[in-house]
């Protein structure tokens, strides 16, 4: 089953290497911090501000990319976890096709967060890794 | 006129925020230096060596996108220079058609190291910026 997650919070500390964002469940009170790169933190930051670049950075080329080949980014799934690592899935509708491409959820939630995009997680990978606040 | 180039130099240095990466004319013997970031210049030399990580770095999960639309990348345009600025361009084909995406040359060497497409130069940007060696 997919639980329909919102990002609530992206905590970047610049002396760490590893930064946090933290999902928490639209309908219930669980949370999902996940791990992610500094990288993948400053563009999640900085897309979800809306904030411009005077060249596209690599997510918005990545963006752009599925724009440009007339594609939508429909959803992203956080499908599992295994071994500490969060394995997660776009999917991306094509002419009414859906097409699942294997991400890092950072680089999912970078790619989504500009344009809303709904966040999934199975609830398998909630039970086991949720925390609340 | 579109000159072809090969990437024959990546020069990392870990305590600059500017990395350098140096295309040559492959009929000739002039060099193009790009300043690049440091995140594209390990990007590059990873795909480049074709070294594999246990997820998807980002310009992996953009070959991935492209490849699972169906799509291929056939060439990578260096189109123009602009206030010290490298413009460069995409050019994917998609059912036959040329799709063209604006992208930070260091983005778009990035993607296409990995499969050895071809780089292309506009012949004024080459005149302009271009040096010997």
């Amino acid at each position: 089953m997919l639980i329909l997650m919102d990002l609530v919070r992206t905590i970047i500390v610049e002396t760490s290497d590893s930064q946090v964002i933290v999902l928490k469940e639209r309908d219930g009170e669980r949370h999902l911090p996940i791990l992610i790169g500094m990288n993948e933190a400053l563009a999640i930051d900085r897309r979800l501000k809306g904030l411009r670049t005077p060249r596209p950075m690599t997510h918005d080329l990545l963006a752009n990319v599925v724009e440009g080949l007339g594609c939508e980014l429909e959803q992203i799934v956080i499908s599992d976890l295994r071994e500490h690592t969060f394995y997660a899935t776009l999917v991306i509708r094509q002419d009414g096709r859906l097409i699942e491409v294997d991400s890092r959820p950072s680089d999912a939630i970078a790619l989504g967060v500009a344009n809303s995009t709904q966040i999934f997680v199975e609830s398998h990978v909630l039970d086991e890794a949720a925390g609340s606040e």
